[in-house]
């Protein structure tokens, strides 16, 4: 009775200092999914519940309430990035004024179509809602073609501002805004701070980084921000952002060797300011700005290093399909890009972008893009070109409705096509911080007043423009660096996604030993296995799910992995996230087993694979890719391939959706001999412009007696591959019609293949392809 | 010398007193253009140029000028009304805060392609300006297809206000506001006040009184605003205004007994809010309100009498198509209607208009409308029926993405197909003015509240919604008579266009005396010439170009008149604004000219034709209508024609744009004998689906032995109209194929026709058409 009193009289305290957090607005811990619940369905303005430190699994969060503005609901882990949400989770929020913070989701996936939605329902919408200083990382479904996104926006002024996202593998855009239906239009929504982590390539279409909209509701007006944002490798696709509804702001953002563009795919009279574009002046992927549509003005922006051609130049302005369907492309027409700066950014604008007036065989007229840019205004822009620029503009169909006016080019003295409105400037280049250069003169360069231009009132830094004629994106040098690459300026401030420098373990790993399987599972990302010589018998698959090396320790006295496993299993079965690295190794099967494969399902991540310096014999596949799965690259390198029923075979996304399955195939000083059937079978279907992947390199090798039980006919099978290069080859003694069948109309090339009793190259120039859309 | 000395002091005394008018800001009269052009190239802020009182003949006014908000330039008639712009005149403005007022357009027409101009060319626009109390009125082009606008607007905050424009029988839009330009949107124009009184039937499309942009602008923010204006018998086509961009709103307007509807044909997020929709119970071409595309606002509109179906019910709610080019018709989506009240108004909903799924066999996929309306709400309207409704809810495709809630019905104990969201109520009418009834009910009827719905915040005569939780346009009566149709209160103060009654003079001519064709010029509008019996000789065509009667004296013994003119000429030659009536007489001619025709060109109106109880023989043709005329109504009464060559002859729009000759073409109780081509031949060419025209009626009629020369095989050629009836005829041994080829997918249709020996009637369900667009 008397322990009864006591913990009554505790609760009572207890309940009593709840009562006073309460009153004095200070956070209610919890502990659980109960408590969180009980907790969110109490909570007045002003309350702050606290997730206690630790995993939550498989937990989903109804965030309602009644904030107000000065006085919102805040839902809070108890040490920012110490609440993990793991596991089958989502976090909706349904009221309005509610701020969710320091959350870090990792580890699982949403049972929902959502990571963080703002709504419960269609009816039930969020309002003046947060989500701050959070990290969503690699939190994917289990295959590629289960869509999702991780962060939904709909009503009205919400935000998301100061996280961090990255490692979204299957599709759908990493963040959407939904503005179907009077309650989510005019939403002012804001997308800031952030860090946009490396997402990676997708290999195929919905693979946006933020996506505004869709088609559907491509005339509504949306008026959402996105700004000072750090994108970092976004790779997913060709479009890390695509804006599909009207009157969005884009500002100050930095795009880091992000293979992709922002697009402004639907939707018209957006303002793109003070943006930086960096490339490695390597990547030709890297894209910059892509223009379709009415009305937009692309002011301030800054563009380095960027050497993407055609959809991914650093200005893309395309041409547009007369009286286009809804979700195709609507004429440019009423831009406006005044005051840009490029810098080592070879042909930075290009026009008729997407042309394909020469296609009409073979697509729809509705799918012909003729319909040139017109009303449009480039003007007191600066290139700047450290190697001379014969082309800075290029017409891929006439700019005959673009009117160029005070633009400036340091070419250094190489001439280009000349244009009225692009002259040549005396400029010199000086550095004003990391990745940042600011091109200026002592010469007068009078700027263009064009319609509004008064309106464009400051540059890059926010200098004012007032009594200044400056033309290019900067006025003058900032004070310091700007640091547009200072990660500490983006995402979560408790999160850092820079990784230490570690230096790889060696393992060795003996025959007699026979823990090979046991060394690879010990072993971190990144080690290396060495392979003492002599025969490893191997019943089981290897499982690789990380970055590792495995290769004979002596070159000359290469390692025996002798596999026999069960028929239709790999030697080596590539996981998510699996990185392998073969080398100088000799792998053998009993014929009916694959030498690589991926997982047949549940693929959640990519993986790549190297094989170098190799022999590979006796079995079913080489290389078995299922469907779902994605390498972003694969090289066989220096290898002999042998006896085998089938080759490498990467043809798996028949659904012709535009999907494949890896991004880069490289096959260079390889010997193919006896290959029977899919020799190399590389596959993207359903034709979408858009999607411009697919890499084939086949290179300095040797193909005999192979393709004897190929269908088609063909040995090397690319169809719907955007980019191929076949050179250099030598074809022996293939029993097949052709070596291979090559898309005219696209990169596909090749060049001193030495062919005899093999059948022969034939390019097609318009491939009729299933359409996407 | 002397004298130059007094020339000279006057002049300086005149230049003083000029230039003291100009400091205190009185108005500069002038004379003639050059005096014109002159004080507006001179003109300040603040000055008033007068035109002086008189005929300004092919005048090109080019106002520019700088004026300002407080000290506007000022071009006005000496005495409003007294300022006559005759010939070949039009008039620009192309500066800013400029107002026009007081200018009478007449007896004339554009040598551009506008009578007022809000801009010079397309880079100087006009800003701020203003065209007030003035007229243009039939101020034609000479022929039908040459295109024109009578107000053209372009630029920002420029306004039309209390003007009166009718009359207007030409290709193009009567107002067009473009916004293609950055300069044109955003325009926030104003067209208010003002009275578009009759514009004709134009026979055809591109007949709207008011146009504000197209589709190829739809994409872009227009704003403008068309508020208080009264459109009375705005008969121009199926559209008497057509909304093809963003953010319109129309309010508080007066349509009465316009042959059209308020259409949102491009664009969206309109508003439409306390207009009145005013029928006569008869036609049913009056229309309301038809919607197409996204977000539009429906609230505080009254109809009243409209008995338009289909495209022009009350309310029409079109199908789109799916993924529509950007000039058909895209989904309609957020859309409201609310608080809105219906009073005799049969059938007033129509959801999914313009379905034509069954079409698809003749119609691209692209012209395919099958896509429903979605997310659209229909609240808090009210229905009173006088008569009740067994279909207030016409589902022409499925309305299951529309949302009903809280509308109220009156339907006098007639059961009507169900609907959720929709009651019966038991409601009184009353009367609150001239055409305005307000449904009332002591009944509880609880509002349904809407997203945004508290932002109706007054109902259709101002008052306040607040505490106010009423059904309909209306929440209480106003304290006297709106007085909607009291024409003061719209157009130019100066000028009505009521016309007194004035009592017909009756002229009577004999055939001795010869002056037939005297008399007819000498008669005014209306009058009615009695013809004597007997034989009146006519060598030459009798111009008609006013409403006129002729008809014999004594019933019983008709005059006859006998053609003798020449070759290919008419002995009735309808000009514009030519409406004849020909009752009882006997017309022959030699067998190589036309009873009647219409001018070969310069038809710059449409003319009427009415022949009762004649007799007609002996013509190449009885009527032969040229190219680019027009008439609105065409009968033949009681009528025998006999021995031509040809008949009624109405089909010259062979360009296939959906133009026709005339409206209505009646033929009833006739007899047609040996008629040998050309019977009856009434074409439209051209598939429009919202050209909704061309009307044949034949009824009670004999047709023997014609045909015989009809290269068609058709009797009554009808191919393309829209609306055909034939009925209780008898067709006795025409050597024909067919009597008829009727369109069973349009208002084609026949009964109780007797046929013997005359081939048969055919109805083909779709026709195959060229498309307009």
């Amino acid at each position: 009775m008397k322990r009864n009193i006591i913990l009554l009289a505790g609760l009572f305290f207890l309940a009593v200092a709840c009562q006073e957090k309460t009153e004095k607005k200070e956070g209610l811990v919890v502990t659980n999914a109960v408590e969180l619940q009980s907790a969110i369905d109490s909570a007045k303005a002003g309350d702050e519940i606290i997730m206690a430190n630790g995993v939550w699994k498989d937990i989903q969060i109804r965030f309602d309430g009644q904030g107000t503005e000065d006085q919102p609901i805040t839902l809070r882990a108890e040490t920012p990035g110490q609440v993990f949400i793991e596991g089958i989770s989502d976090l909706k929020f349904g009221g309005q004024y509610l701020v969710v913070s320091g959350l870090y989701f990792r580890n699982g996936y949403t049972p929902s179509n959502t990571v963080i939605d703002f709504k419960f329902d269609k009816d039930q919408v969020a309002n003046h809602c947060r989500f701050t200083n959070s990290v969503i990382d690699g939190y994917n479904q289990l295959s590629r073609d289960k869509m999702d996104h991780w962060v939904e926006f709909w009503g009205r002024n919400n935000q998301m501002d100061h996280c961090y996202l990255a490692g979204k593998a299957n599709e759908g855009p990493t963040v959407r805004v939904e503005i179907k239906g009077r309650k989510n239009i005019k939403n002012f929504h804001q997308i800031v701070n952030n860090h946009f982590g490396p997402r990676p390539r997708k290999g195929g279409p919905k693979g946006e980084t933020i996506q505004l909209g869709d088609s559907f509701s491509s005339m509504s007006p949306s008026n959402t921000t996105v700004a000072n944002n750090l994108f970092e490798e976004c790779n997913g696709e060709v479009e890390v952002i695509s804006s599909k509804t009207n009157f969005n702001e884009f500002r100050n953002n930095v795009f880091y060797k992000s293979e992709g563009s922002l697009v402004t795919r639907h939707g018209n009279y957006c303002i793109i300011d003070g943006n930086y574009f960096i490339g490695d002046g390597k990547s030709e992927n890297v894209g910059g700005i892509r223009l379709i549509n009415t009305g937009h003005v692309v002011t301030n922006n800054y563009f380095y290093n960027l050497i993407g051609k055609s959809f991914r130049s650093p200005l893309a302005v395309m041409n547009g399909i007369p009286k286009s369907p809804l979700n195709r492309y609507n004429q440019v027409t009423d831009v406006v890009v005044a005051y840009n700066t490029y810098v080592n950014c070879p042909s930075p604008w290009q026009f008729g972008v997407g042309t394909n007036i020469s296609q009409k065989e073979v697509l729809p007229l509705s799918e012909i893009r003729s319909a040139r840019p017109i009303r449009t205004v480039v003007a007191n822009n600066l290139i700047y070109n450290e190697q001379g620029d014969p082309s800075p503009i290029v017409e891929h169909d006439q700019a005959d409705g673009v009117t160029f006016a005070s633009n400036f080019i340091q070419n250094q003295g190489v001439s280009f096509a000349g244009r009225k409105g692009l002259s040549t400037a005396d400029l010199q280049l000086e550095k004003v911080g990391e990745n940042v250069f600011m091109p200026t003169t002592t010469t007068a360069m009078e700027a263009y007043m064009g319609f509004e231009f008064d309106q464009i009132k400051t540059d890059i830094f926010g200098n004012s423009r007032e009594n200044d004629t400056s033309i290019g994106a900067m006025t003058k040098a900032p004070v310091a660096d700007p640091m547009i690459l200072d990660k500490t300026k983006y995402g979560a401030d408790w999160y850092s996604n820079v990784k230490e420098e570690r230096e790889p373990s060696i393992l060795e790993v003996k025959p007699e030993d026979n823990d090979l399987a046991v060394k690879i599972a010990a072993a971190q990302a990144g080690d290396v296995i060495l392979l003492a010589a002599g025969q490893y018998q191997l019943s089981e698959s290897l499982a690789i799910n990380k970055a590792i090396t495995i290769q004979s320790k002596d070159d000359n006295n290469p390692a025996q992995i002798v596999y026999t496993g069960a028929e239709g299993t790999p030697a080596f079965a590539m996981n998510p996230k699996g990185e392998l690295t073969l080398a100088k190794v000799k792998l053998s099967g009993t014929g009916t087993q694959q030498a690589f494969a991926s997982l047949q399902k549940n693929m959640s991540s990519h993986y790549n694979l190297t094989v170098n310096g190799c022999e590979i014999r006796d079995f079913d596949f080489v290389l078995k890719a299922y469907k779902e799965t994605f390498a972003e690259e694969i090289s066989f390198i220096n290898t002999v391939i042998q006896n085998c029923e089938n080759g490498i075979e990467l043809s798996q996304e028949t659904n012709d959706k535009g999907d494949y399955n890896v991004e880069f195939l490289t096959i260079d000083h390889c010997t193919f001999d006896d290959v029977k059937a899919n020799v190399v079978d590389y596959y993207r279907g359903g034709y979408d412009e858009s999607t411009i992947g697919g890499n084939l390199s086949v290179t300095n090798s040797t193909f005999t007696q192979s393709g004897s039980k190929e269908s088609t006919g063909i040995l090397i099978n690319s169809r719907g591959i955007v980019n191929v290069n076949i050179e250099g080859n030598t074809f022996r003694n293939n029993p097949i019609k052709l070596v291979a069948l090559l898309w005219g109309a696209k990169n596909n090339t090749h060049a001193n293949n030495e062919i005899s009793n093999s059948g022969k190259i034939l390019v097609e120039e318009n491939l009729k392809l299933t359409l996407v859309y």
